[in-house]
């Protein structure tokens, strides 16, 4: 299964697609697309069009995002709900089913405790997919979220496919 | 110079194409979009293609979104922003140009004063496009940011254009 994480942000929106069958990952390609409107509309036409050239380019078949329940304040919210919203958007038009995971059930299902560090959940995912090149705090949260699909979502699946 | 605009929202979505020359309008096309979906995901995609489908079919040539800096909690802002997203995204990968105004902008340029009472605003767009079936708040609402850019957009490129 082919699975692309994507951690939005109005200036920079994460990107990450592993290969996993629910025990094994292989990281395939991740980034960021770093927003250069100043127009906060076009900022927006830039991430969906981003993220459609990465569905284009590697074609994953499902996509998780981090869920965000609390923002600085409203303002911040709005901002940051439009950038999921344009992210979002464009992988429910190319029609593929999205996943939202809390910050929380990320780390549960990487590190094994809701509370871990930031530096734990980098390490997880150099432990899982291999050494990658350095990179930025929203390109490691974009394969992070990819990986706790991979690890609850295919594994659920799987059991459910047993009983 | 056809126009649409948007009130968007989550769950309803309000659109109004008018076509105006700054000092006449003429009501094309309004309506709305209520999403049906459960899953909130689905409803940003709701709403992406059903502005993507009047732009279709009614070919606007500007957007006018009423631009929203407050919202009751970071929560409910961050629902909206998704919206708000996905409608703009509609109208920036078509490469139309987006314009926002705040509802104080938008009261101004129809009643003649910020703080306008909503059926002042409704008797306003009775007065310059007609009289229309009745409608939804958010469909007239669309109307109103519509028309409040063709009045003070169009007028203020014509002063432009004297200068």
């Amino acid at each position: 299964m082919r699975i692309l994480g994507i951690d939005p942000g109005s200036r920079v929106t994460g990107f990450g697609v592993i290969d996993s069958d629910g025990r094994q990952s292989r990281h395939v390609f991740s980034g960021c697309i770093r927003t250069s409107s100043k127009d906060f509309c076009a900022r927006l036409g830039e991430i969906f069009n981003g993220i459609q050239q990465v569905l284009e380019e590697h074609a994953p078949q499902q996509v998780a995002v981090e869920q965000v329940f609390m923002a600085a304040n409203a303002s911040s919210a709005l901002k940051l709900g439009h950038a999921r919203g344009a992210a979002i958007t464009a992988a429910v038009v190319a029609q593929l089913p999205v996943y939202e995971y809390t910050p929380r059930a990320v780390k549960l299902a990487l590190v094994g405790t809701g509370a871990a560090q930031k530096e734990q959940v980098q390490h997880m995912i150099r432990l899982l997919l291999g050494q990658l090149q350095p990179m930025g705090l929203d390109e490691s949260d974009a394969l992070a979220v990819a990986l706790c699909h991979a690890h609850t979502h295919l594994n659920s699946q799987k059991l459910r496919g047993l009983s």
